[in-house]
């Protein structure tokens, strides 16, 4: 299992930084020694962790490992959330590396299922962000880090800007255990506005030739919301979020969910939600939650990491976000992911396959995409004590009048159109996950969110509460009767779906006071990103791709 | 719920810290002014967080905020993982404080108990660290922390040494929403050994005119471990921790575990297992734990806090313990607490009261002690997604050839006497906790670990298995068959005990291979504190209170 144990930490970091001693000037490394200060200090079977988070990316250091001599560095054991770069499997089509560990691959998601496919590599695991962490601290702790900051100082403190994201975890972890951290940074400053990471953790400093790159993950244009979603967004804030009381919540990414920020100051102010629902947040500066904060309806956002254009809008906020003393946000993906799993009522999210269990999972065929937070989000907290209104709620409905030691239980939503994009069901009889699990070699299918973790799931049919569901065949009936003109919702039993109904185990829109007419764009607080910069006052200052005047 | 956070953060930082600029000369604030320094800073309704670890305690400050004038600063809301000293305490008897959420009480808990019974305070929930952490980045940031490290610089740097434990969340939380950071320090240096805290988070630091308290509170003296102990530690080796191959975990406090540790390099050895269980750990330096370091049985430990007089020891193994360049260790609850959750296989610990569900707490009547992490580590870890032999055999066992998704399981396991001090059961029919949740005004009784966490049951009749336990009736006469000569154990129906047995749901000593004459002290690696320094080379030096010689 952890094949190079009996070696870690391996080689001293003295020994390590000795072969390297003529490279550095103090923890400065020019930009063209970076090639020659890895082949020094990284060693065969090492386990290195290349900062990928699913925004900010170490992409010069990335780089330049990928270019390295596979006959000096190789059979690598990668240990990092997100494989994002091209160079990331670079790394592995080189030889450069040959075992993955990691929570996230989005983009290269495809190209990892090839390698899968083709021996090329190992995927021990897909973790859970907070879980990959914490066995940084276990049994995958890195030998060597590569991570990116905004600036250094002389000394060598790191300024991390708003998007610390991943890199405290990563730098605590390698620099306590005998490790090795290099950092990218955009520039070196004579002072930094604060010091995120001192300079006693970092061993290395280059200045990168180019800032390191950065994704706007969670912009999403309210243009392109359809009515569908703002049908869905209604069903959610009155069947759910007025229902239970939430007011502590994780928001995942996505149109749908951007859709029920939009509505916040419009529709939910008009049902007298304000102050009642969705005032505390664990989530990324979302610019669709610009309008709900301007009304006054978010007490606080603590974030995983930070979103392009954002940071001016945030600094006027220090109020509702978590800013510095010098005005900049502070981000930090654990601790973030820490409240998203212990602090908030609810999660919501979307995801590529349902099955008939409830069970979800986005790693479809020919696909590695991993999970990111999602499983940890939106798994039920059973180490939580502290009670809320929707805790308690939530658990008293899943006892359904048993005898059982009471116990609260987190609310975790799956929200999805019955048809994915070219008309891909999001309900199937089998999620592809049993395959992939055979070519991966895991023992168990990779589910992202388990059917048992599961309490709702919301189309635009309605809303399955599956914890009011008696055993699995309700279940079934349950999810059958959300999935519209699915094949899994076509073979509903059309008895039992109607006794789910009476029972309001199955919410349609009518049961729930909503009109399909009244679900019109006209109902979200913004209409568009100009819209949206509008009502920040001009603060937010969306990337150019999302800016058509 | 959250009554003042209509006004959070409330008065702006800058307008309190103006208040006291006659007070501080830059950040350094003399001892002298700090009772005007606190009662310039704290507004009535304020979150307050004292830093009280575990271990490490602010305890100067604590006094000193026990002796501000109440009638200018009242009604203050403490939020902070530890309630242990006398002096918070007596925030609520002189009507300083009147809410508390906390984790831990300890040696208040009797005290804490009484205050509630009297209408003094208004305890909200009873946290998991980590749960505590994460609120404090959601709904329960603090307005002021007030902090304990080992040493300071000019700037305001800190170095908080070996017992790092919650000072870094809880500065975060505080520096980056606005709040005040006070920190108490046992020296000013000119330099640090290293930086652990930024200077940039800290907004006044004190020189105490003592150092502050701590508490070694994981030492446990090998001299008291008793015979019932050594043969329950065998049962657990041989019927869990081989049985499953465990590599991965933490173990509680107490001796039931420390006779455990100290079986590791004797009876495990003997039976091959060096190598093959235990090699990674989630768990404070304990004492106990020297002698399988030294036999090479231990790969890594990541610790929550430190343990007084392990500080030469660790600084000799940073091959096994996560130490900085300096040569001192660094410990962090909350990444520990993540460890613990998410990247070990097996939590092990001990409790007052089991139930016949398994539910079990250490709340009990007057006595509101709290839980501190192992709701944290003993709960599924449903968001783990990354497999382990032990954490598959486990989740196998529990679906017990069930058609349902396949998902890994962590063992949690409670190993108890069936009788404590006084005679005590360990088993009862109800819970205190029943009680304590009506007086504390909760839903949900306070329960530590729910019965259906927890997959055995250990005490000196035998394991239960509960994983293999088909419904709750069995699950029921599981606990029985473990639970002696209690009321509970006497109460058993003989036969269907009998049929667990043949089936292997409970386990006697014998059907593990151990007869009880094997179950000698003799086994135990050190027998002795004494002993303990020797195997570590004289590098331990534990406190006056545990040598005799």
């Amino acid at each position: 299992m952890n094949a190079n144990d009996h070696r870690f930490p391996g080689t001293p970091r003295a020994e390590r930084k000795g072969r390297a001693a003529a490279l550095a000037q103090g923890r400065r490394v020019a930009a063209d020694n970076v090639t020659a200060l890895l082949e020094a200090v990284v060693e065969c079977g090492d386990r290195v962790c290349v900062e990928g988070n699913n925004q900010k990316q170490a992409d010069f250091l990335a780089r330049t490992l990928a270019g390295v001599d596979p006959q000096r560095v190789h059979d690598l054991h990668l240990v990092q959330s997100v494989v994002a770069l091209p160079e990331h499997v670079a790394l592995f089509e080189r030889g450069i590396a040959s075992q993955l560990d990691f929570s996230f691959s989005g983009p290269q998601a495809t190209r990892l299922a090839s390698l899968v496919e083709e021996g090329r590599i190992r995927v021990n695991a897909i973790h859970t962000y907070l879980e990959l962490f914490a066995r940084y601290f276990v049994d995958l702790t890195p030998n060597v880090a590569l991570i990116a900051a905004e600036a250094a100082d002389a000394q060598g403190n790191l300024y991390t800007g708003p998007n610390t994201e991943d890199t405290p975890a990563i730098v605590e972890a390698t620099a306590f255990r005998g490790g090795i951290v290099i950092a990218q940074v955009n520039e070196i400053r004579d002072t930094l506005p604060r010091v995120d990471i001192p300079a006693d953790w970092v061993d290395y400093v280059v200045e990168a030739p180019t800032p390191y790159y950065i994704e706007p993950l969670f912009t999403r244009d309210p243009a392109l919301i359809s009515e569908i979603q703002v049908l869905m967004a209604m069903m959610v804030i009155r069947g759910i979020y007025a229902r239970y009381g939430v007011t502590t919540l994780n928001h995942g990414i996505g149109f749908d969910t951007a859709a029920i920020e939009l509505l916040l100051p419009t529709y939910a102010a008009q049902l007298g939600l304000k102050g009642r629902i969705c005032t505390h947040w664990a989530l990324n500066p979302h610019p669709a939650l610009i309008p709900a904060i301007e009304a006054g309806f978010v007490h606080s956002v603590h974030s995983f990491g930070s979103e392009l254009g954002m940071e001016a809008y945030i600094a006027s906020r220090p109020d509702v976000f978590f800013t510095g003393a010098d005005g900049s946000m502070r981000s930090n993906r654990a601790f973030c992911q820490a409240a998203g799993h212990y602090a908030c009522d609810l999660f919501i999210g979307s995801t590529l396959q349902i099955d008939l269990a409830g069970n979800s999972s986005t790693a479809t065929r020919g696909r590695i995409a991993g999970f990111g937070g999602a499983p940890n989000m939106g798994a039920d907290a059973r180490g939580r004590r502290h009670e809320s209104a929707a805790w308690i709620k939530a658990g008293e409905e899943a006892r359904q009048g048993r005898d059982e030691m009471p116990r609260g239980r987190k609310l975790v939503v799956q929200m999805v159109e019955t048809f994915r994009e070219h008309m891909e069901p999001a309900f199937v009889e089998r999620l592809d996950a049993w395959d992939l699990a055979r070519d991966m070699g895991l023992s168990n299918p990779p589910v992202m969110i388990f059917g048992d973790d599961v309490t709702h799931i919301v189309t635009e049919e309605g809303i399955a509460n599956l914890l009011l569901c008696r055993d699995a065949g309700e279940r079934e009936q349950a999810i059958r009767g959300v999935a519209g003109y699915t094949a899994v919702g076509l073979a509903r039993d059309r008895d039992r779906v109607a006794e789910l109904e009476s029972r309001g185990v199955i919410l349609r829109p009518a049961a729930l006071g909503i009109s399909r007419r009244q679900a019109s764009r006209d109902l979200l607080a913004a209409r568009s990103v100009k819209d949206l910069v509008r009502i920040s006052g001009g603060l937010y200052e969306p990337p150019s791709r999302f800016r058509n005047w």
